[in-house]
């Protein structure tokens, strides 16, 4: 069996910074080791261990690592400088020479697909090019230097109390939910939280959930997944029904803004599902996906203001900054707070400390409702440019919904769906029909209809992805 | 039913940055939205919706956000001053009073318990005081910085290209790891990766895994919970014992470093563990939690070296970095890779892109080497430091295991571990006993130890916490 070798890190941070790990069995004389020495670099090398242009640790300190003679490292550098496999030039050190050696960084991207789109309309992200990178690392830089030393540790799994504190704060004034620290648990997304709520659930015994007729399929997935049936309730004009509530205990539900109908739930059924939750000991799972983005003067409170017993506010930072901070929160009733905080410590699945402590001083100050509100005029700007197109372009098709969020319902003529859906394909235009958004047990009948992510695009690629959307459209 | 009203967010970013929830139900003339927008800001600072010395929009802004008259507003806001709600002063607008309404983020802070360590040799955390705040800064602007913009957008489940690639350079490098970085799947912690293994398997039909006779309990929990009954196997001087392995079709180790225990696996054990995996159809789950820490000659390089078909391999920064980052990492078998991705899609739980980027570029500047380099420095002095005053202050007790790692085991006298770690909690020094690490089901007799985190310590505290480890051993 093969020993192994490796420098043990005699310099605290000098020319040097690589580890090797060198396999170099055997025992024998200085010539012995030489060559194992030799072999082991040349392998290393060979094998991409080390890559190219990688700087190797001078003979001295490498030597005094390995307990070697420095005379056989030389030798054995020079040896491998003879044979093509490193490099030595003054001033530069010994480095692995250049070579044609498969690079992992390359091989790791995906092939881009030619069909990739030109033109993206795929609802569910913001404009991820307007992320606001300068007053986020502002944040960071102030949350990194303000850190407690013991935010570095394990911390508690309800996320950070700084980022909790300002969440509390946050969601009670622009939002209405009844909030407090003690009751917020910070998760890296909404579908993690959804995966908790749903083992809660499990746990307490329920094997359904009743959902509405039109959703994500990764949100039912999920819930199924997790041992929930999901089984969606009717939809009329004040939105999602509740006589359908009878013998649930759970509901997942969009109150503000009814995903992807783009309705806000009507105040009756707001309290009547609450009232309904109070009667059979049952909870609400508010899904406030997009609540930050409002354009007319109405906005919903959050449904969990009725009653914090009873309903789990669910927010995150994906449509309000971005998906990839993955920063997502719940806000709990006080009896489930600490048992949803022991599940998410079992899944082992925190948000890095950093983030969340950049969340907070995003938050508090003032740098989020900025940003926001700059996001909001832009958003709202794109969505009339898009009511005013594509009332030109085809006036057959409605754009329903209240002015809010990132996306539209656009309604098309009965049976014109899947062709324009076609269409929009052909001419590499992302787009989804509403179709996919109908729960399969739904009882109500099928619509033809878009859902246009209008928040999706950048700006410089908004209005030629305005003009694709309208040439598809009937 | 109340209707809301919101402030709509016609400022791109002006004077004032904040969103209101007011509710004003009704309608009426003037006197009556006086009264409605009175009572609603009354009520919204009563409740601690609105923070003291939250700064409100101008009397102009505000009504042209509710639509209606400006007076209106000015009114609102010269009652509540009057009343004492609010606070106008030249110069920095009308503001909400400073009262004493309890601040969300003081009743958030948990209670100091008086019982709380004041030294702290508990195993499992590095020296959260030294994590290299500046160069981790700086890696994170220059990330911020070259991120393409499609990093903030929902990303591979595997974690960004960039964190990969640059994780199978450095494994490959540094642990003789068989890396690729179409094969990683980057985690937000260790617990997390093996919730997703667990999973892996069941849905294979496994319902038993063989862990070793000591580890960690957290673990076994989190397999037990995912299905998995966990089976410890013997262990003997060479290490944990393979000869149990019949029957099983899947290995929990910590072959480099036996956690708590301190020694690496025989080779020959290596060799038979990788055997046994071909032979049956099974995997190896490699625990390599502290790699990076030897401070001996002759480092084991990873399992995985030998068969990455038949070994994942789990790497962290928990312990290299800290904990609070919550970065973790798996190199799977090429067949599972893509299962595993779903699953942990599935899950919903990734990384923020920033801590992504922000690795990647410190482990391709040389930071981390550097850091690493560092660390083992002062952890390997403070291994020293704690051997020599164990055998000073009580040489009946041994320290076992090779010099690596952030902890150590004490050997203690028979039948000493409970007054010892009794002693420990009096004199207020967090410390763990060897037993609680045992398995409950393990075959192996109990030993008397003790498990000592040396790493854990800031380096002012660490004399005086290793003065209060001697006072208490026998």
């Amino acid at each position: 069996m093969g020993k192994s070798w490796a420098t043990s890190g005699r310099e605290g941070g000098g020319a040097w910074s690589v580890d090797l790990h060198l396999d170099a069995a055997g025992t024998g004389g200085r010539s012995g080791v030489r060559k194992r020495l030799t072999d082991a670099l040349r392998e290393a090398v060979r094998g991409g261990r080390l890559a190219p242009g990688t700087r190797l640790p001078s003979s001295r300190t490498l030597a005094a690592d390995l307990g070697v003679a420095r005379n056989t490292v030389a030798d054995a550098y020079a040896d491998l400088v003879a044979e093509g496999w490193l490099t030595a030039r003054q001033g530069s050190g010994t480095r692995v020479a250049s070579r044609d050696v498969p690079r992992p960084a390359k091989a790791a991207r995906p092939p881009r697909t030619s069909g990739a789109p030109l033109h993206n309309l795929m609802p569910g992200t913001p404009d991820v090019t307007s992320f606001p990178r300068a007053e986020w690392l502002k944040a960071a830089r102030r949350a990194l230097a303000a850190a407690p030393d013991d935010a570095f540790g394990y911390g508690d799994p309800r996320g950070r109390v700084e980022l909790r504190a300002a969440l509390a704060s946050y969601l009670s004034r622009a939002r209405g939910v009844r909030a407090d620290p003690e009751r917020i648990v910070v998760v890296p997304g909404f579908m993690h939280g959804l995966t908790l709520l749903g083992e809660l659930l499990v746990a307490r015994g329920l094997r359904r959930i009743a959902v509405e007729s039109y959703g994500l399929d990764l949100h039912w997935d999920r819930l199924d997944r997790t041992g929930l049936r999901t089984e969606p309730l009717g939809v009329d004009d004040l939105g999602t029904r509740t006589d359908g509530l009878a013998g649930h205990r759970a509901l997942l539900l969009t109150p503000a803004h009814q995903f992807p109908m783009g309705k806000p739930l009507h105040p009756d059924r707001r309290a009547e599902a609450v009232d309904w939750a109070r009667h059979v000991d049952g909870l609400i799972l508010e899904d406030d996906y997009d609540g930050e983005f409002r354009y007319d003067r109405q906005p919903v409170g959050a449904l969990q203001g009725l009653d914090p017993e009873r309903v789990v506010y669910l927010g995150t930072a994906s449509k309000s900054l971005a998906p990839g901070l993955r920063l997502a929160w719940m806000v709990l009733p006080a009896a489930l707070a600490s048992e949803v905080a022991e599940l998410k410590f079992a899944a082992g699945a925190s948000n890095g400390v950093l983030d969340q402590l950049a969340l907070a001083e995003f938050l508090t100050s003032g740098a989020y409702d900025r940003h926001v509100r700059s996001a909001r005029l832009r958003y709202r700007r794109r969505r009339d440019q898009l009511v005013a197109a594509v009332a030109d372009a085809a006036p057959e098709v409605q754009v329903s919904g209240i002015a809010a969020g990132l996306h539209a319902v656009l309604r098309l003529p009965p049976g014109t769906e899947e062709s324009v859906v076609r269409a929009a394909s052909w001419q590499r235009l992302g787009l989804q029909g509403l179709s996919r958004f109908r729960h399969p047990a739904a009882a109500v009948p099928p619509e033809d209809g878009l859902v246009v992510g209008y928040g999706t695009p950048a700006d410089h690629t908004w209005p030629a992805t305005l003009a694709a959307l309208c040439r598809v459209l009937p």
